[in-house]
């Protein structure tokens, strides 16, 4: 894998990661955001549905919490967790949590951390992780981290998650060496220290002299849907001088459910990889995505029809979209809103047939990946402000408490 | 809508739909079985999935207990139900309750009957039922009926059923030559009289008088996926003498989780329509389809690898299936077993998932559908005995309350 910012302006990079894949033949450009997938796959879509939706990115987010239990199948099979899950099509980017998930606190050991699966509390040393990265052979793969950190965090807290996260980074690296099947698998290193940023600044200098192909942004909080309220003025210089410590020629990524407002703060911070678990989480609440990203579209249309009073999405359960017979948002081309109306789609939700949220998904992956291609465009021609404007005033009136509590978010088990 | 009976062998009827659909445009060969749905569209599957699907029939089962809350938005669209569910390809049965819910007994009034749906018990009058079906401008409906008897009501239970049904069908053909709406859609009546035989025939002689298009066997019980055990040889008397007493050029039609041996004694019984709720029913379950009706393969082909323990399915969520990298079904065309295996599958059912719902349904209808094109040829070239007998032998071991014992049913709401 190699990557090169073509451009930067106000912290933000318009970059490329070439050589991607085993047979280095895939291209990215970014900011980017990869795939969500659940379970190897993009969450409720077969692959044929998920090809219909155009610029879907050809990376495709796994990480272990989902899949670890599966592992020892996975290393019979031989021929990694790509094939495995029929996604041969798609690069495969390997984190330890699942970005909307909340990860509970207080699991870490010095000998290895934990991940938190269908069956509960699964324990991870570094031999067990490299078997399972032996297992997986992904593209790109995150090094094993203790990211138990957040705002209060005690000092004593962030050393130890600091500490063991590198000695973790030094035990792979010393074991990745002599593995045969990871030898094309770009490994990113985790960068941690909280709120501190001294500490980060330590970690980022001390990751960097690894010498790994890319670095993650852990530790800033716990993922899940609370993230997507995430506030990043409070960890904007924090980031900043830890990215000074970075290489250029390197990508960075950090996991967040990334509402469009914080994925234009993460922009403007110097973050390159993004995940899409923010449509997921939406799609699970029985919402769709309508915020506006057309710079081009007059005032009238950027402002919809006062819709997305909720901040960037519609609740498609409420009544007053009983008779609404309209596609979920004007004028977008995909599947759901080609052939669907509110109303309908209204109808699923309320009787809890399943098929709402393959149509949400398909919409909301939709929209939010052309959403990103719009972004690398305006960073092109230079039009990023204007975009920003546009996505800040669409920004929430309401807090996420008073949104959850107007839209209960479905886990999947009581769906 | 005509139908005409083009051969008859020991009862089994081999049959033709034509002139259906609103545009009289479509037509269908019998036996058959229509598409189930929920809310409106075959469970989990979009539209395009669904098109991938080998001899998908061509007319979709709806019901009232599943769209009848939504019916006002219906009738404010204007265009129908099919339109309504972006199902404008396919012609519309309309029934009052799903194949796959057992029915709550004990909830009819002479006014009329009740459907259970999301929100609970659903009242329906003549005139609520005919303002739903001027909404909803199915091409076959069934009328409103009371069914709530089976083998163990008494005759008073059975005459109420019987003069209830029939008094709603007077009501209703008395509105349905004033409704322009309704002109070109189908009406068939419902037979009841349980488990009497001379009730039964009475039914049958005086639904016949009125002159409608087809007829309903209801009232056999109450719908579920117990009826999947239902045992067909306690009416054989009863369905062989009822329908002795209906014209031959009308189609006849019975709702029951229809598992592939009952799916033959239906039809020796002279049934020409079927419903797909078994399938659906399997899938639930985490269940997949592995009966054979390929009467050309060999003895060992025939036979499978003795999955079928269970009877006709397999339970894909047992740990056996855990590296177990075949398809679903070896040999099977459909595009779960082309792209999956079943340890994936294993691995999704394991995590909640709700893809592998996806993938098994489309692999239970594509089997079933195929097994009912197999039916047809076997019926039309001599061979449907020899079919039968490969059915028969691959019965059940087990009883339906020690198969759910080992396969728990998830209800939609649990899943």
């Amino acid at each position: 894998m190699k990557f090169s910012v073509q451009n930067v302006k106000n912290g933000c990079r318009l970059g490329l990661i070439t050589d991607l894949g085993k047979n280095g033949s895939k291209s990215i450009e970014t900011p980017m955001c990869m795939l969500y997938t659940r379970g190897g796959n993009a969450p409720h879509l077969t692959l044929d549905v998920l090809k219909k939706i155009q610029r879907v990115p050809p990376i495709a987010h796994m990480y272990l919490s989902s899949l670890a239990e599966h592992s020892e199948a996975v290393s019979q099979f031989k021929e990694g967790i790509a094939n495995f899950c029929g996604m041969q099509d798609y690069a495969v980017y390997c984190s330890l949590h699942d970005p909307a998930t909340e990860v509970p606190s207080g699991y870490n050991e010095k000998s290895g951390t934990a991940i938190w699966t269908k069956g509960g509390k699964y324990k991870l040393d570094v031999n067990h992780f490299m078997q399972i990265q032996e297992a997986f052979q992904p593209d790109i793969c995150e090094a094993l981290y203790d990211g138990d950190t957040n705002k209060d965090s005690t000092r004593k807290r962030l050393l130890k998650a600091m500490d063991r996260t590198l000695n973790y980074l030094d035990e792979i690296q010393d074991k990745w060496k002599s593995s045969q099947k990871l030898q094309k698998t770009a490994l990113f290193g985790v960068i941690e220290g909280g709120f501190s940023v001294q500490e980060r600044q330590k970690s980022a200098h001390e990751t960097v002299t690894r010498n790994v192909d890319g670095f993650v942004l852990a530790g800033f909080h716990n993922n899940g849907p609370k993230t997507e309220t995430f506030d990043f003025s409070q960890v904007t210089e924090i980031c900043q001088k830890t990215m000074e410590c970075l290489p250029e020629n390197k990508p960075r990524l950090m996991q967040n459910a990334w509402r469009p407002d914080k994925v234009m703060e993460g922009i403007a911070l110097g973050i390159d990889m993004f995940d899409s678990s923010y449509p997921y989480i939406v799609t699970e609440r029985g919402c769709g995505l309508v915020f506006r990203f057309n710079i081009c579209a007059s005032t009238e249309e950027q402002k919809g029809n006062g819709d997305h009073l909720l901040g960037f999405q519609i609740n498609l359960a409420d009544k007053k979209y009983v008779d609404d017979f309209g596609p979920l948002l004007e004028g977008c081309t995909c599947y759901a809103c080609q052939n669907f109306t509110r109303s309908y789609i209204n109808h699923l939700l309320n009787t809890s047939e399943l098929l709402s949220s393959v149509l949400l998904m398909i919409h909301n992956f939709h929209h939010y990946f052309e959403f990103f291609h719009q972004i690398r465009q305006c960073l092109q021609d230079g039009s990023f402000d204007k975009l920003n404007s546009l996505i800040q005033n669409q920004k929430p009136v309401d807090s996420f408490d008073k949104l959850n509590s107007l839209i209960p978010i479905q886990k999947p088990e009581d769906s």
